[in-house]
């Protein structure tokens, strides 16, 4: 069979390959890491790669992830395209996934970096034998030769740990694998297993999103970033958004379905991931775990009802190390879970693994992380001070609460160009249109503005002459795909009340962010860097983001688009203790503003009810 | 119904009460505590007091653990006398127990205070509703006000605790009553549950002794012991002593049928307290357990096949604080057990509790305690250094390994006088003789040696005209009691080889308590006191046991009996987190001397195989 040569950028790494192979797999071979979140499954469109030489041939059922200007230049699936030609790949930087041996990289490449410190470890002893002159008890033969090799200074255990210890060591030769923790200042041994088995040490790391949930499996050892799993958040059946699941849970429905749901989710994962990359499932001892307050709180089986109402207390904001079995996470019966904490009912781990992933308190200069999805959290900070807020954005950037919204799934329009009053449509794996996502929602507001069909104020020009502009049932809409195109024969339609959401929610986020910025008396200009996080940022078009006031009007080049940074947070928790407790002081020192009750809000909400704003100063950019 | 009054001394408390009361309830009445190990079943002989003034029928049934001379003096039963005359009843310091609101006495009178400082705390709170100002999470909430109690910085909990916190809250007006405990420097929320039921708080002492088990239930509020029972160990179907059941344990028979045992005593103990002081089990929420290695070993479930084996290896020394259920002993279900630590494989739990009540760490003169049964134990000590040991006494002193050996029950001949070649025996419930018990046996002895029975060297005089001396199938044999005399009609003898066992008991402890005090340099003359305990100490005769040699020949008044030391060290270990940091201090600090390979030991127990002892200068006092 013919081999290949592989040469992958930036990183200048080459490998050889047999002809048929994926570029994933070939990626995978030269010890790179490209995003894999559907598992190989070519519908999740993370693993996007550039062939800069040689011939690599474009899938057509992956087209939709690409516009026709990437393809030309050569943009693949990874997971999708077989090698049948000597190659150079330019892997992008949001699909790289960094993994290091010793030190851990933040959400962007050098942003910030940590000891690699494993929130577990597994240290294999080889004791000496007890005699009349040294005959400490057995625990104490491992824990003296633990301070030794650890520095620690005195370790808890439990009961199970010791109870058939003194067999084990006598029967193996005075040779034991200790796995042990850290929990804040408390060291623990959590299992003592017999001869070496230092080697075989997993971890996972695990975003609990409202609508995803995500899971990386770790070796604990090298910090290798094994495999990626994602799947939807069955939760979804008890409810689409977070209040509604709450409600459900607080009613007559109970908590225990919905974190059963997730706790299913995780198992699934789990199994999958095992399987694939063949870890045995006992030999994973920790999870590290972000998620917003509400989705921590279902995890572990916390009553989450407080939390939606004034004045939006949670139980709890820091959580306790458990052991994952107590709520049927299926690894090792001893392994941990280790929940990252949250600052407030509506700013939760996932903004925390975000900042301290993006080293926002690591440094002199002001930075800002923008999460938006349906609440839009905004976190502004530097190494001295942190502040954050959160503002409910509606579900209209995730494809809710308008009549044709749907999430960005294949079939659903993404990209709206209106040339010349003719208007162009992009789908999703290029299919027929079934409804619009977020950003193609934002392409339409962008496109109807700057052409005049809608005025700043989101209403139609009711006098134009276009055909598409039609009066049903009093509701005026904008016909984006004619029955005759579409997958179910009805047509795909903005009303005029969809534009009225979806500026309701781009007021909300902006009118945060200004707040926030307003707060702490710094203009958008002093602030170095917004990274934008979210499954939804990532596919996000920044100046059409601008131009229709969502974003605040800075240098592109000062937007940066960091992906799922709950879990690249959870993963660098996973693999190092300084992380961990960087996301500890994260949530005890970073101070929310309540902006339900914060009148400036509300004034900035009601100016920001406009395209691009009321006060087009702030917008000096923007074209129409 | 009459009413009659009893004044107690050296209490001076008066109270009334009806005709037909026994002495011991009169007592409780005046919240004065005598021991009442059996549960006033009027077998255990522990709650002997002196009726001084007035007139009390003694009862004919209990004359059996009274002299002729304290049956004339008024000694009495307390359990089993009833209340029919005015009276003045004297209790014993024997009898006492102590109880303090404030301060917990150790267990020689007024020897050592320690702050009252339970294990378990209960507080009931009232906190502040949330608002928007202050939105703090319910724990923090909780924590906060903890905080302010207590000065404690910061508290562990676990997932339960907090589940159904958020509701529990706000559903009872934010008034909750939270247990906490301490473990080394560990603060932990155990529960929380509505409303205020912090008057309702109890917990347990627990000595585990290889024979008996014996718990009192104490008012975790104030320090008040409301009752005590005992039981036999039911481990002793898998075993007599220690070294036989750990056989059981490491060979077929497996641990778990020896742990079972004695958490069904507990359990059954737990039981019968509780219903007697009407108290919720569920409001038990701390146990302290005090035991020998092994025992404690046999409760945790910890394997104890290396204590018995060179070089006498336990799995551990210090315990995890537990939950109780973990290990099946039915309190709280979040009730905490807390296991004393021992020194080595034969210096446990219990005499650590035991130095501690004693409070030999606590003062600049040097104390020692002995602590005799089937092992015998010493540590000498003083606030700057403790030492001990321990060596196996064989069974002799618990009735076993001897011809017609049997526990201190009824029917056991326990004291024998021999005066002008005639031999007197009193038995224990004045029952026709079974057998002879420990006491008996070093009564025998005495009277053997000073009437020329037996030589120095335990051998009998075959020359000697005495009826009782025969010899059968070539064995030497004294006659205590005729086949007409006992229960079952055969004679009740003592053989050479039971004086021969008795002898190596009695040197094996003597060359202990010598070596010992050899090996810190000190004379007998030099120790201050010695406290001698055990479930024997109580019973034994001191100037005879000097006289066979069993304990120094040192003036009597520095000789006190404390009964169950153990039990008293658990007590104050549940009173006072004080306690239980010195009884950790202790068996850390003290230096343990292995005899099975201490040289001087060796010389020194085949120069105590003799009586008194091979160096008469040991023993100016001896009068035979």
């Amino acid at each position: 069979m013919h081999k290949y040569t592989i040469h992958f950028l930036p990183a200048d790494k080459s490998v050889e390959v047999e002809e048929g192979t994926t570029i994933a797999e070939a990626a995978q071979n030269a010890d790179l890491f490209i995003n894999n979140l559907c598992g190989g499954e070519g519908v999740c469109g993370k693993c996007r790669v550039q062939v800069s030489k040689g011939l690599a041939e474009a899938e057509e059922h992956a087209k939709g992830f690409f516009s026709a200007d990437e393809i030309m230049k050569g943009y693949v699936l990874a997971c999708q395209t077989e090698v049948n030609d000597d190659l150079e790949i330019i892997i992008p930087p949001e699909s790289r996934m960094d993994e290091s041996k010793i030190m851990i990289d933040g959400a962007t490449e050098g942003s910030i970096k940590y000891e690699f410190k494993p929130v577990i470890k597994k240290i294999y002893l080889e004791l000496p034998p007890p005699t009349v002159e040294d005959n400490v008890p057995d625990i104490e033969r491992i824990s003296r030769e633990l301070r030794k090799q650890l520095g620690w200074q005195a370790f808890d255990f439990s009961l199970d740990c010791i109870q058939h210890l003194s067999d084990m060591l006598r029967e193996n030769e005075w040779k034991v694998t200790v796995t042990v923790s850290k929990h804040g200042n408390n060291y623990r041994i959590l299992k003592i297993d017999p001869l070496n088995t230092a080697d075989s040490s997993y971890g996972l790391a695990i975003d609990i999103g409202t609508t995803t949930v995500v899971a990386q499996l770790l070796d604990m050892n090298s910090g290798k970033l094994l495999g990626s799993e994602g799947c939807h958040n069955q939760q979804a059946s008890y409810g689409e958004d977070v209040i509604s699941r709450v409600i459900f849970a607080c009613g007559r429905g109970g908590i225990h379905p919905v974190q059963k749901a997730v706790i299913k989710n995780i198992n699934q994962l789990i199994k999958k991931l095992a399987k694939e990359k063949d870890v045995p499932i006992d030999e994973i001892n920790a999870i590290v775990a972000a998620g917003n307050t509400t989705m921590s709180h279902f995890l572990l089986g916390l009553t989450p009802c407080s939390i939606r109402l004034d004045p939006y207390v949670p139980t709890a904001d820091e959580f306790p190390q458990i052991r994952a079995e107590e709520i049927g996470i299926q690894i090792s019966p001893r392994g941990i879970l280790e929940t990252i904490p949250c600052v407030a009912s509506y700013v939760g781990g996932d903004i925390v693994a975000g900042v301290m992933s993006c080293g926002i308190p690591e440094h002199e200069e002001v930075r800002g992380l923008i999460d938006i999805g349906t609440n839009g959290e905004i976190a502004i900070g530097n190494k001295d001070w942190l502040v954050c807020c959160s503002a409910s954005a509606g579900p209209a950037f995730e494809g809710g609460g308008t009549r044709c919204g749907m999430r960005a799934i294949k079939g659903a329009i993404e990209k709206i160009k209106i040339t010349d009053g003719r208007l162009k449509y992009e789908t999703i794996g290029n299919a027929r249109p079934r409804g619009i996502c977020g950003t193609g929602l934002i392409d339409c507001i962008y496109e109807f503005v700057k052409n005049g069909i809608i005025d700043p104020g989101g209403k139609f020009d009711r006098n134009r002459s276009d055909d598409r502009l039609k009066i049903e049932d009093n509701i005026p809409q904008y016909v984006i795909a004619y029955p005759d195109e579409t997958e179910s024969g009805t047509a795909v339609v903005i009303t005029e009340s969809d534009i009225d959401n979806l500026i309701k929610s781009k007021g909300a986020v902006f009118a945060a962010i200004k707040s926030l910025t307003d707060y702490i008396g710094l203009g958008f200009d002093m602030i170095d860097t917004f990274y934008v996080a979210g499954g939804f940022g990532s596919f996000l078009d920044i100046p059409k983001s601008i131009a229709i006031g969502l974003l605040p009007d800075i240098p592109q080049e000062k937007i940066q688009f960091i992906g799922n940074s709950s879990l690249t947070g959870a993963r660098m928790c996973l693999l190092s203790e300084s992380a961990i407790e960087t996301c500890v002081n994260i949530s005890r020192s970073m101070t929310n503003i309540e902006l339900s009750t914060y009148q400036p809000f509300t004034d900035e909400y009601i100016a920001a009810l406009f395209l691009p704003h009321t006060n087009r100063k702030l917008f000096p950019s923007v074209d129409y």
